[in-house]
Order: structure tokens, then sequence, then C-alpha cells
């Protein structure tokens, strides 16, 4: 099984489809191909909350805004998986992820690139092709493989850690969906006990310490009526900032990145 | 097999098909995953065009507003078809006409739910593992499930029907398509034999008997200009108001939900 | 395998699905079905630009504004490969591509068609049929169907060919993809040894030799700061006018089917 990701929109995905069904006879699976575009946080963001999800599968994740420039590839195994994708952090999140589900390690391998036949779509001339060969190689055998060579200078990336004190929280957006819930790295227990939180924007200028509104916190956006907005624990286990039949974004003025604090006090 | 249909957009989608893979080697088919967003009618219409057109498969189909409350899950056993979702209705008419085409029965099973892992996304922690469960089990072994109780009290959900009477019809919009198309209630053949007919939104309080305007009735949309508004026979057989290469909705001015009345007089 | 592309946006393609899986067991492939509406240029460059990397396959592709008019249905046979959909010549260039590539012959077969259940919907009740038929029989056995006639007469569709001279050349766009990148149908090689190069829009009135503004030349987006144009290579091998993390459409004024100049002595 080959499952891809990618920010490549449409119809460009087929291409990656058509060389890895060339060269083997894998099974596909879409992840989904509009994440971010070229947003490597939310896309390693996407990948931990879908990848860990599956079988063992080789998962070809390309969101690279580097691509033609001399940023590396990379395979990534985690037991009986494997990530391919280009060597800007993308791939960690979701390694890390799957091997605490799996009690695996994560290795990372360099993949030897050649000239490409493109500089432009590295997803087709250099991605597809090497998730390609390591399926047909197998998982436990990418060492064997020419092109890959073991690797302790992969670029990481790591979602920051809140700080969660007596009185709540501060923390950051680490995404919005496309429905405009903004998911928060703040932790979901954070709201036990509590049916109503103050939440403030942090990067605005005008916030501090008492600022913000109060919310209700509910366990699914229909316990609030339509148009009304709530705090809630998403299904990736975070905080959540939502609007039943709306977009948190916008009533929570809140952005990909931007800072925010939660009180209990409210 | 097992087909999916949601209106969760992206990517989320990629953890019900991870789920469902991890659990069994079924074949996988997306419906579509931007069914109108907790539009459990919208969602029911879509179903019911497009199910029933598939050989005997598990379908997984997820519109469900109420995520989080206490409706209940549904298996809908239809010959050798399942549908699996939430019980709001949105499986009855898609189940309703795989049974007219296939000579079968409706048959719902409550589908018992633990404590879930979330409340906001039953379709990677309820639905994907019951459709699962069942495609394991055969879907004429559903009574055989521990989880599956038969039930007559699950909610149903019809279109409604359309007055037709000597002049023409009275009706409402089921859904408009994403081209902007007006699907209504109306059968095709009130246009048998009609060159051009009159379309009045009711909805907007000067209509009424005479009210509206013209328009050309065509078989197909290159039977007018680009930009021309037409009165056709869709693809599900019923009246659908268009545009060439335009959007119907906007120049018949008419949404989902509203009334419309058709004058053959024209 | 049964490759499907359409303009057909969600969620009519599931019934396509539905239809092909109930009539043979094939393995299906999504291309795209959010190619340019009724855009046959557009679909053509877009089928040539993936077709070609899949294995053999029937490859379904209906971008099709004479729905429900009399023109013919193709099945274009190229070696192992097939293509079937509408006589518009949206087929040719990916069979001309699928061709040079195999070294096979272009072959193509009118396809005769029922009175159609509907005439607003032939991918599901015309093309999926036909693409399974096809399929069941075999590639090599298409003239032993029925319904198929050699056929001298199709619909072709070529590219415009650009005027290369020696200060540059001048040609046009054929597509503007997603993301707003400007692909047009002047060679790559164009740009070799070029630094900067001069890009004029000519349907704006004002321009002409010595019109327009310089751009860099780069081999990948990312060679340029986000927000600043570039002029590229694309990975279909064309000079490509892009932004990178923007909409190279809006900074360089082009649309689809547009004239341009590219003057080398920037």
């Amino acid at each position: 099984m080959i499952t891809l990701a990618s920010d490549f929109g449409t119809p460009y995905p087929a291409a990656m489809r058509g060389v890895i069904l060339d060269r083997c006879d894998a099974r596909l699976v879409d992840v989904a191909h509009d994440l971010p575009r070229q947003d490597v946080r939310s896309g390693a963001f996407w990948l931990r909350e879908t990848l860990p999800w599956f079988p063992p599968a080789v998962h070809c994740a390309v969101v690279d805004p580097g691509v033609g420039t001399d940023r590396a590839a990379l395979v990534v195994r985690v037991g009986e998986h494997a990530l391919v994708g280009p060597d800007n952090g993308v791939l960690f999140p979701a390694a890390r992820a799957i091997a605490a589900r799996t009690d695996a390690t994560v290795e990372p391998f360099r993949w030897r690139v050649d000239d490409p036949a493109s500089s432009t779509f590295h997803g087709r001339d250099v991605f597809a092709p090497a998730a390609a060969a390591v399926h047909e190689a197998g998982v436990d055998a990418v060492e064997d493989l020419d092109r890959a060579t073991p690797t302790e200078a992969a670029v990481d990336l790591r979602f920051p850690d809140p700080a969660v004190d007596e009185e709540g929280a501060t923390g950051e957006v680490l995404v919005v969906d496309g429905f405009g819930n903004v998911v928060t790295n703040l932790p979901g227990d954070l709201l036990d006990g509590h049916d109503r939180v103050r939440v403030a924007a942090l990067d605005d200028g005008a916030a501090g310490t008492g600022a913000g509104r109060t919310y209700p916190v509910a366990p699914a956006y229909a316990h609030v009526d339509a148009g009304e907005p709530l705090v809630t624990v998403g299904s990736h286990g975070n905080v959540e900032l939502a609007v039943n039949r709306g977009r948190g974004d916008e009533t929570f003025a809140l952005a990909v990145g931007e800072r925010l604090r939660v009180d209990l006090d409210a």
C-alpha cells in the first residue's frame, strides 16, 4: 500500500499515480492533495493526524516549498511504515506518532536524487519513483537500496509546547481546517470540569491577562445553536475553537501561528 | 467493497480510510467528501443519486450535524447492500432507491456505540469501524453482530411530493449542484411536448399565478447559447433549471428548499 | 485498469464509478474531476500531461460541452491503451503523447450510442459503460465490439505552435493551473543561457516589440522571494510564468488563449 499526500491540488497528483502504477502494483490510497499550499507546518500536522491510522504502508507526502533547491529527499522508516518526502521536517511529527503507536523507532535515510527531469515537480519525478522503489524492495530492506543512506542530519519539525499554569494556558494556533475550526496546541484536558472559559488572542496588541471574552465549553458543535461559538476538544485531542455551522477563525480572530490565552476563571 | 461519502472536506476522510484499511482488506471507493456541509437533505439526495449505481457494497455515509448528541448510529441492510451512518434520515432515500432497483427490502438496525474516543469525529471513531465490521461479517450476517439490533424507530426522511395539476406543477428545490444547476422535485415528464414553460419563484412575495418568466425547454445545455437559461430534465429525471455555462440558481433566484411554480401555458 | 477524468465536479463522478464497478472488476484510478469546466482545450492539455505516465489502461475522459447534441462518442486505441470520450478532440493530444512514448499508432473508433437514458449525463450513461465494455473485451479487441467502427473523421485538436525567432518567441497561453501558474506553448529551451527575459502580453492593445517588463529566469519557484514573479520551465517542459507563493496569471495579466511575446534581449 502506498498513500499519497500533497499540496499539488489538481490534476498534478494524477501524474504521481501514473508513475507509481507504472512501476509497481501497490494499492494506492489518497490522503489529501489540497494540504495548505507550501505550508510545511500545517502539512506536518495533517500528516500526523491521518497517517498513524493506516496499516503498514509507504506514505509519499509532498509539501515542498524548497523544490528545485538543494534540500534533500528523505525516506523515514518507522517499523513497517516508511514515509517518503522532502527533507524539510514535514514527515517527522507523523513519523513520531506512528512510532508511539507501534512501539517502533524513527530511522531517517537520505535518498539520493539524480539530476531530475524537472526542477518544479519532484512529486512526479523524485518522490513517486522513490515510493515505488521502497514499496518494491520492502520497507525492511530500505538500507539495501543504493540510493538510501542513513542520516542523522535530517531537518526536524516539532510543534510548540503550550505553557500550562494554574489559571489556564498560553499556546498557539497549529492549523485552521477547511471549515474554519481553529486547532490549538493546548491539551484538551485543560477544559475538564469547566463550563465556560475566557479566550484571548495575544497578537493583536490590546490583549493581556483578563482580556478576551468568555465562551461555552461543549463536547460537540451541536450543543450550541447554529452560528454560536464554542470551545471544544477536537478529534486530535487538542483545544479547538469553533462556531457551529460557521467559521471559528473569523469569530475568534485567530490565524495559524498566532498566540492565544485560555483562562479558566470565566 | 466499501464506499465512503461525507461532508468532511479534507483531509479528515483520510483517517476514515486508514481506520477501515487497518481492519479489513475491502476495496475502498470514494463517493464524495464535499457533500453540502451538515445538510442532511442534500446529502440524502446525492446518496440516492449515486449509491444505487454500485454493485453490492457497504456504504459508509456521514452527514451528521448531530454528532456528539445522543442521536443513534444505524446500519440499514438492503439486500446485499448495507448503509452505515447516523440516524438522521440521510440513509433512507438511497436505501429505498436501492430496494426499488434490486427488489429488496429496507431493514434498519441500530448500531450500539461505545463511549467514543472523540465526540466530534464519529466518521473515524464510530462509522468507519462499523463499516469495516459489517464488511468483515458479511452483509447477510448483520443481525449476528453483537452491536446490531433491529429497529423500527429510525428517523426517516422523504423528499416532498410536488403538486401537479392541469396547468403545471408546484414544487420545491431539492438541491443546487456545484455548478448552480437547480434540481427540483418536479417530474421530468411534466415538460413533455412543451417548448417553453413559465417558472416563478414562490417565496419572494411578489410571485403568484401568472408571475415568473418563460424559458425554453431543451434536452441539453448546449441547445441554448452560452449564458442563456433553460429548463431541462436532469440526470436524476427531475425538472432542472440551468444556465448553459452559467449558474441557474442565480438566474432563477432559487435556493434549496424554496418553492417554485412551473406553468405550461407559456 | 480504468482511469477517470472529467469536469463533473462532485458528486457526479461517483455514479460513473458505480456503473463501471457494476460491470467489471477493473481497478479504478482518478485522474481529476475538476478539469476546467467545458473547456475542451484545457482538458486536452491536462490529459496529455497526465495519461502518458500510466501503464496500459482504459482512460475514460469526459469534458463535453456538446453533451446532448449529435456529437459522436469515440474510443481511441493507442497500442495497449484506449481512450474513451466525446468526439470533440479532447482525447487526441494525450493519444499522440502516449503514441510517441510507446511507439504505437493512434486508431480512432466511433462508438455507437443508443438513445441514452439521459441527455445531460453521458459520463454515466454512455462513456462509463463504454469504458467498462472496452476493458472487458480487452483493448486489442476493440474492433470486435459491435458498437465500434474505425473512423477517419474524428475531430482533432492540436495546440498552436509558437513562432520562434532570433530575438525570442511569440506564442500563447495554453492553460492556467489552479495556483495561477501560466503555462505557455513556448518551448522551455528558449530560456537556455538567459538570466532575465522580457515578457509582454500582446492582446491588451498597448503591447508590441519592446513592450512588457523583464523578469528573472529561475529553475524553481523558491529561487525568488515569496510574492516575486519568475519565468521558469514547468513540469510539462514549456515556458511557465509564475509567482512564488502567488498567482502568475494576475501578475502577468494573461489568461487562457491570450498571446504573449518573450524577448531574450532583457
